[in-house]
């Protein structure tokens, strides 16, 4: 079986489980607390990130890496579509929030509040939780634009444009750093995808130290 | 005619030229000075991010969608080959020179020497600029480890791999940022690399307000 290290507060692993999850590839899961520096996980991956695939023949790492084997591996559920002016769009917004949107945002709030805890290394800096929670509005923006001309972000069709923007806000959500109440298009986007089935065993993910905010794992939030 | 909106020292918008050189694909060049946020550049690419490529009926945004598109609609030289497990590990490697790579070395670099001389704010971050250097030495035994088990970096043909990371060199080594004498191997791969005619147009490339590296156009440095 497929084995997938992965830490539980990461956009990018969640990705990778969500996709598996929709393909019904079947998997387990490893926790992989990356910043321990493992030498075995150093051996799957140098680069020392989540996450990574393993199978019998197969070390994969690399979150577009993976993504891009799974659509080249498996004929159900496409995420991207066959005509490569579509699949450039869609990796064009799977850029925006797995580069931009993170390096703006997530990347920020995971370092101090998540990172920190567990390296238990200096104290969070207000400064950049203060930065992407400002950084996020323009994001939201940007989504409630998108949601306003396609049915999903990228087009007809849900994509690894959502998967990847729904991922990174899921682990917001948890942290309690997504305000809903700005733009009611963008929730009711995330509510479809968060109501899927493969998204069901993101909200009941529980990492200690972290309470989950309270409307986590409400579908009706 | 494609027309590629670029910047002279962005390590995205050289491997997109390699690209479409090697797969002779006529285009034409447009300078665009990014940070100054052109509404025009915004309507092609509100990320505000170069490079972006466009013809009669096509705006491509984001480095690895314009690369996986010319893959996936020119039939020539091709960058990704068709095994799953070999575009796999290319992909690994982009994404290790492209995020990992650039992140821990050319965007300091270039933020702090290149983007504040235009931009005209702030006085360099000599510790942005230290910590840049210090972490290019990791990246170089990286390229030695994998030039040492294979011809090229992701095996045995010229990939989009090699073009990443050669793109992400070739930036800092305009500036005078890699200390080739550290590693023979990385040297001589790289020169492979800076010998193909897809590479000559980016040697004779000059800013204004930066001189080359002496060794910058030298095929044999």
């Amino acid at each position: 079986m497929l084995r997938l290290y992965h830490f539980l507060l990461c956009p990018f692993s969640r990705q990778v489980r969500i996709v598996l999850k929709e393909k019904a590839i079947p998997f387990e899961l490893a926790v992989e607390n990356y910043w321990e520096r493992r030498p075995e996980f150093a051996s799957l991956n140098p680069a020392m990130e989540v996450p990574v695939l393993v199978g019998d023949s197969l070390v994969l790492a690399d979150t577009t890496a993976i993504l891009e084997y799974l659509e080249e591996t498996s004929d159900n559920n496409m995420f991207l579509p066959s005509s490569p002016l579509e699949r450039a769009e869609i990796r064009r917004l799977v850029g925006w929030f797995n580069n931009k949107f993170y390096q703006e945002v997530t990347r920020y709030i995971l370092a101090e509040r998540v990172i920190r805890y567990f390296t238990r290394i200096g104290e969070p800096n207000s400064d950049s939780i203060r930065a992407a929670k400002a950084n996020i509005y323009y994001h939201l923006d940007y989504i409630a634009f998108l949601t306003r001309q396609r049915k999903w972000l990228a087009g007809e069709q849900l994509s690894l444009a959502d998967i990847a923007a729904a991922s990174q806000l899921s682990v917001l959500d948890y942290l309690g750093d997504v305000p809903w109440e700005y733009n009611p298009a963008v929730k009711e986007w995330y509510a479809l995808i968060k109501s899927r089935p493969s998204f069901r065993p993101l909200l009941s993910d529980r990492i200690s130290g972290f309470v989950p905010s309270q409307h986590y794992t409400d579908l009706d939030f």
